[in-house]
């Protein structure tokens, strides 16, 4: 059930209300004049309810907090040098992993001529084969901070599992949760608790709703800084590209959910060369953001070479991705609501 | 075995050479100072050939004909009113299906008035379900050819089987395969064989190298002027779209054949709020025009209602797409290759 | 709307009834007790109808024709060598292509020892280039004849286009509509107009309804002798096998059609090592029947070698089929109901 | 590199090697007669040591340690009540849940009944909402551990996370790790540090070398103890069946690895009718055993209601299932090597 109180709203109603719905017992949140109450399928309001109350609907979808019905303006998440969501377009970069402290600054560096606000990079890597190389571990979170910090760029970095939680969120702005790990539930509590902003990755089988119920594992236990990644599914097609973009996602996504929806076309296609149409495809899409791999020498990159975009493509991709942003922006007369 | 001689080419060269090959026998087809002997894989130079050739190469995939290492340089179809293909970008549009001689009129005005150069429209449906309406057949030709003179626009319209295939050609400027006839490889050679233009929708589960082949079977006849359409690729993800818009394969076919790419981003999403989003990332990932579907009574269409653009939407769409085409060609600097 | 009569039928009720609805307009079929008329959803029965009818439903699928609804008990196809539906279980086999007449009657034999009723072969090949051998055309016809009447075996051939409709029908006992024609509606249509059985592959990625709609239109031009084959779709996991066996179609097709659904390993898995335990698998799904490809060469076959089973794999494996088919029948008090 | 070993092994020779190698360094494993030196691509063998060496290769799989290269025989897993792998047949069965003490009892009974020796339930679920039940947690666990207990069944139940890994450990004879979870690599480590057995679940849009690497994450940190389940892949076809049962890779995998392969039919086709049928199929693919769930109020089940076997189902089932096996065994003269 969600509710929607008429404004201003009345806060003695909406406790009462809170008080007697968790009385039932159901799971309730309120976040400005919208008040959500789990699994509750049918009530029966007071007169004095009634009247505080602009609407009440029971077809909520299961991912209720983050729903457009529970919350119809976009989320917005304030970092110290980026907003992600709203109007906002924010561009993210980095090398695949953290492999010295030397080459992550000079990456750094790249990523912030590009125009991007946030530096990537992982310092522990979920690797198909345990043999390929793991990350950095601690050094690495060190390592991209710093360089985040001497380039004023927030950071984003994966975290892996329960236990490194605590630790990585005392280096990063930001955890990404990576598509293998989209549907480890405990993980997703556990970022859940904490105060720090969440990249959700889509799993390369997940479908739209399941990506929505996995942000709302994070959102039902209090954080609601929350961002959905597209980085492309699994499908018979994976000849010429490691995935398959789905870009409609996008649109699809916006309707239904107020978090922001960033695009990763590196991952999506996996060959450097196409990374760049990838990216126009996926502002003129209409995401709120992209984050993509590069290096200065992909061939010896540690990891994911073939998808990274040495630095002058990198240059080339930003500029003509703002160009496409700010083109959309200013066609007269056309809107898409 | 794919030859590439010097320019000036030498035509005697040339014939001789072709003749040996077809002894051996093989199927040798010259295009300008390229040859292809198919399925020769190995061949002693005379001298005076060798004297007269570029490159030779046995390397050449299936679908050798399309391939760029035959033809280096973008297929260009020149019909009355479009140019299909290099950099020339083609507005296609119209309704499903021909429903009546006034409706596909009126619509073709819109499609004018909207930049298109095409106008698109069934008269012999594909139908999931033989109850379902199957096309107003010979009627439709006719009302579509005169929709399309009155308001000097090419016309494209499915042909289905080998039977129609001179009936239709009586008609049309372009032949479009649909996605379920896409391996039906008698039709294939048919429009082969004739000089009408020929717009090839790739499959709903094919793969790059299918759709290629497929194309492959229409050039091996002889008629080269051959566009390929992007329509969606059916993937698990099929909730909330009707099939997966697979914008990856548009490089991705640029880079290995030189026909003309058109996305459809109507059926590859189904859902009309879609289709703008999607036009504008299929033109943003350098695809050379879209075909798309209009109606302004979606409600009562005869066949695909949901997919429809009303009138207004489409003209707000076509606005979008040609802003952002012009905005991709003149960010300064930047460049794809 | 599906009419159930009481039996015995008032045929005169039947027929007035009939026209009634022909009058409508609606497309009308009566097999035995029962009675469909297409697109009408809704029906005021008179009070002698109403006293000659048992059930009247308006919810049939649009697959009618199809349906257990309307015909509950399952169709059994007779042949003069086989019967293929119901309690039956029929295996049929041969090479992938007709190659010569010798090669083919040597094969036959083989078939025959195997336990096989039906003999198959391609005259007529779809294949993914041009350049790849396209059958022996009508010549491949005639030695399949004379290799299936040999042996006192049926003969089932696949049908490419329109156009060989009739110049097939003269040679076969059964037609095979193959995967990539599945929804080549045209091909439908008229092999739906003959009276020869016809055995429809299942397409690459088509939906079980979409595989019942094809099966519709054949039958919706008077053609009840269908028989539906499983021969693998096309998923992401395809390094191992060429796609990938759906075995649970089988119990859904046989909750929702009487036609007989007959199990394709060599296709589905496109290896012959795995056709022994995959085709073991179908009849303990519960396929009435198997097709499998085998070859005395298969390094040298013209098509399709790796899949094919050497003789004495093909004698190996039936035996193994026919032993589970009857363990299957005779556990006791076990039932699948 | 994988190192096979003269026998009787010279265990001097194969110490010595063992420190050369890992000073490189590599990783090593020596199992048997078998030693795999993790990602060393060349090495030049001492006279000494080429006389006690059978083969060496280098082109071992990622997936060193599971696959047929570094050990040629089965896997056997053995526990108190059941064998798992090689030759053996095991079912699994129990309630998608343990629901209460009470519930779980009466089902344990039933499982034993139907010839199963090891009782599955869930007491930690990952449910795709966080607002679906949970599990009962510890408790779960002990009544679980006493139903198995007195019917004299193994135990298998799963793990989420990294925290709980020695607490499940105190309570079951096998690990699950779900399929959400196959590459939850720090849990993967984490239960490959213990001595408890594991049945790996494939992803659903696992690979078949996705899921092979997967194991190598347990079998690196030295639990050998690893059994692999096929639950169902993700496809487009999903209307009539949760997922698309594949089981074709059954007989794959058991080319390519050790480790036994149980087929989990309840979730891979998720409709309980179609549970017999496909568990049959899978013991006639090969499989080496079943784990199934059953319940005897599906209706009110508290998780996967639909696809619960009620118990006389169940009894079917089984009586069936362990009668094709039989017939397996017995077809005489018929192998599949």
């Amino acid at each position: 059930m969600i509710i929607q109180f008429k404004t201003p709203v009345q806060e003695d109603v909406v406790n009462e209300l809170r008080q007697k719905l968790e009385a039932l017992p159901a799971q309730v949140f309120v976040i400005k004049n919208h008040l959500a109450a789990m699994g509750v399928k049918s009530y029966d309001l007071t007169a004095k309810e009634a009247a505080a109350i602009e609407t009440v609907t029971f077809d909520d979808p299961s991912y209720t907090l983050g729903s457009r019905q529970f919350q119809p303006e976009d989320t917005v998440i304030e970092l110290p040098h980026s907003k992600i969501g709203g109007n906002n377009f924010t561009m993210m970069a980095g090398p695949c992993s953290v492999e010295s402290e030397e080459h992550v600054k000079r990456m750094a560096k790249v990523v912030k001529e590009g125009g991007a606000t946030v530096l990537r990079g992982g310092a522990f890597k979920p690797r198909t084969s345990p043999y390929s190389f793991q990350g950095l571990g601690e050094d690495g979170l060190r390592f991209l901070r710093e360089a985040a910090d001497e380039n004023d760029l927030d950071m984003i970095t994966e975290v892996m599992d329960v236990p490194h939680v605590e630790m990585v969120a005392k280096y990063t702005d930001i955890f990404q949760i990576g598509a293998r790990n989209m549907q480890n539930f405990s993980l997703l509590k556990a970022v859940g608790k904490t105060n720090v902003a969440v990249g959700l990755k889509r799993g390369m089988s997940a479908t739209i709703d399941d990506l929505l119920n996995a942000a709302e594992y994070i959102a039902s236990e209090g954080n609601h800084n929350i961002f959905l990644i597209e980085r492309g599914i699994r499908t018979f097609d994976n000849k010429y590209t490691r995935n398959t973009f789905d870009l409609g996602a996008i649109p699809v996504l916006q309707k239904l959910t107020h978090y922001p929806i960033i695009a990763d076309p590196s991952h999506a296609v996996g060959e450097w060369d196409l990374v760049q149409p990838m990216a126009a495809a996926a502002v003129a899409a209409g995401a709120q953001g992209e984050i993509v791999e590069i290096h200065d020498d992909p061939e010896h990159a540690f990891s994911d070479g073939p998808q990274a975009l040495k630095p002058k493509n990198y240059l080339r991709m930003t500029k003509e991705v703002f160009a496409l942003r700010d083109a959309l922006a200013n066609v007269e007369g056309v809107c898409r609501d």
